[in-house]
């Protein structure tokens, strides 16, 4: 990624765990870690949740927000919002994370999911204090790779 | 428990991964280790659906049958058939998982889950060859004491 | 291993975590669960020796007895008693461990490692009540198989 | 530590995986990590020398220099340098390591773990690119931390 752009704003349809609806725009000032996941997704469940548990509890209270996207793509009837309170739930989640919004007959795929081009679940992102999308894994990250990271967020003017 | 008594047959109200309805009276004559659990319980996720994948790979093919109970006792509306389909492809289960029948309002609990005076989920049954209850563990029983606790009922006369 | 033949009796120069010499003989009528190891193979260090403690603990009290072999066949000089004894010590391990007798010019690896043709460390032995040798393990074993082994030599007549 | 200082410069006896001793002083304008350990301590085998080997692959190329120090306060005849050298070949450590200068018989603990006031091993340091320390951690860090501290030290000025 030599030059970094925009992160587009997410397309949410549904919020959990924040009063206010999040953008990109609002959060402009802090360095943002995102984590797209499926509900029912082995992957993100075993490993991308608690890394973005332990992200929002080791940075929370250092200018990094996390944010959760629920970008469902495939067995959209078992991972409605209604299942996907209750994962909240059980898991623990405290961080806000939204519902990615549907697509439609021509478009299948969520929308945020298009807008960023995702291959799958889970798919982390990083994000500068300028809004600029500065990483986006697919897959999985070490937490050494991952913390250094975010610092490097933190530090950038 | 020093008499074992005859477990009592599961009330299922669906089935998942098998052609034919399991009884505790039809596999008369073979070992079964069953497991209740709830796909959002994450202790079931994380260590007793693995554990099951485990034994009904080690053990299925030498007359031990593993079988799922899906004895769901919270967040009923996140956790139903549809759902449950979807996390047994995802968790790429291949033991048959019945659906503990749903309680009704004087019993609000799965009717399983009451014959069997289950505490919670995940809870393990060791079921021998004449369908008498061996042991029920609720929580987590390691994997060395399981693997000597399944050889036991197939050493059984 | 379709006739199980008697174990070789153990060449050990010295014991720790025992007053009496094993042997093999004198154990007759209990189970043995024996590994050999080396105190530098992170193998032996990260899987075997928690195997074998754990064993210990759960099945040390239901007549089955735990060996360790010390078969050092590389590194001499840097795995010398002084130097097991301090492990056994940081490591808190309480169940005996043999000191296998040292080779001589024409045969260079330990005794024991000799007569049981071992291929290297770690090396599980499954010895039943006769003093058969029932299984013989190089590399790792689940604990789930391995506590079913050890149920079979319980359960055997 | 409000006001970081010079890290003192260690004393050591003996080196491995390199043909010059390492001194602070020529470190200057890279990071360095260090990590006290000793190689029969199970946190340091278990845990620390895992952690270092990551960061020496994640970061050896980024201006951080990882450096073991073989701090030996206890069982000093089993953790000799001869046993050093086959551990860390069996361990393939691949930075390098420093044996920390033996103490005498008014201060038995060895030079640089007195120097330092270390309370034990594992013992992690963090030393920036102009030779101060700013960190000094007994015990567990996350990789998740670590990975952040490492970065700051990159990123300072």
């Amino acid at each position: 990624m030599d030059e970094p752009k925009a992160a587009p704003e997410w397309r949410i349809s549904q919020w959990f765990n924040t009063t206010e609806p999040l953008t990109i725009e609002t959060l402009r000032g802090r360095a943002i870690v995102a984590c797209a996941f499926q509900m029912l997704c082995p992957g993100c469940v075993d490993k991308a949740i608690p890394q973005m548990k332990a992200v929002h509890e080791l940075f929370g209270k250092q200018n990094v927000t996390v944010v959760g996207l629920h970008t469902v793509f495939e067995h959209h009837e078992a991972m409605t919002p209604t299942s996907l309170k209750a994962f909240i739930h059980e898991y623990r989640i405290t961080f806000p994370v939204g519902v990615d919004a549907s697509g439609d007959d021509s478009h299948p795929a969520p929308q945020t999911m298009r807008l960023y081009q995702m291959r799958g679940t889970p798919t982390i992102f990083l994000i500068d204090k300028k809004g600029l999308l500065q990483g986006q894994i697919f897959g999985h990250i070490s937490d050494l790779q991952l913390g250094a990271e975010i610092m490097a967020l933190i530090k950038e003017d």
